[in-house]
């Protein structure tokens, strides 16, 4: 059993990794790019029975700072 | 115009980010995390025109060190 989660900024918080990734491509001559977010991806291994809510709580104690970031869960 | 990619350590390669969030995971009680892979999605907002093939080579070029890491590209 596998979840992926995504840990994404949120809206309206700063990100400076995708603005430096935006801007190096920028300037080697990718012109149609408009704007970079960069977030992490998580892929967890589960034991038989583990349920999205306990990937919710892993996230919501460890994974992601909810602050300033959202998270998505995707049960494969 | 959208595209969201994905890039994840190839198998086979060490992934002390993973291995640690699995070990801290496991210190906090949650005992059915059997492993844990880390990556990074990179979330592209692209002008009218471009093409899977352009963010392909961005990826090659930039967004991935393509002797230790694969990548994915969705467009959505």
């Amino acid at each position: 059993m596998k979840a992926r989660v995504h840990v994404m900024l949120k809206t309206g918080v700063l990100d400076p990794q995708g603005e430096a990734v935006r801007h190096a491509l920028t300037a080697m001559g990718f012109d149609k790019v408009e704007g970079v977010r960069q977030g992490k991806v998580i892929d967890l291994d589960l034991a038989e029975g583990a349920t999205q809510a306990d990937v919710a709580e892993m996230c919501e104690k460890l994974l992601a700072n909810t602050v300033i970031e959202r998270y998505e869960i995707e049960m494969v």
